[in-house]
């Protein structure tokens, strides 16, 4: 079955974020000053095969903390459905 | 009031996502062959001060046609919540 991952990666709180600091400024100097706070994360979707969802869900796991998420400085969070469902 | 937003970019389906391309190869290297199609995109929380959630709502689709999101290759989606509830 195939099962559409999608997984949202963040900056901890703690962690200054220079990219979301460029975008407040420049927010600013476009006149929007009641804008505060941007923060950047990367989002991301992938296709996986599994047997079951909860396969699917643990692998999706294993990939973030292997490869997509840094977690000394990122968090992440991830929400799975399957394919056909997504694609609605 | 203040407004947490969301804010989701992501390459249209058309345009080439190499970024996702190296991830898809990295993770087959790793011996994930059953996952596919990685798409990258970006993800935001922007924090806005207004009157009401409706012009906070076009605050943010002015801000990001205006500065975060480049239509000719993205797409974007947004929700939004007062911040208190965004904190739970």
């Amino acid at each position: 079955m195939d099962f559409k991952v999608t997984i949202v990666v963040t900056l901890k709180p703690s962690v200054l974020d220079p990219q979301g600091t460029t975008v407040t400024e420049a927010l600013h100097h476009m006149g929007y000053n009641n804008v505060s706070d941007v923060r950047m994360g990367k989002f991301m979707e992938v296709s996986v095969q599994a047997s079951s969802e909860k396969a699917a869900e643990q692998q999706a796991h294993e990939i973030c903390k292997k490869l997509l998420v840094n977690p000394v400085i990122e968090t992440y969070r991830l929400t799975i459905k399957p394919a056909q469902e997504a694609a609605v």
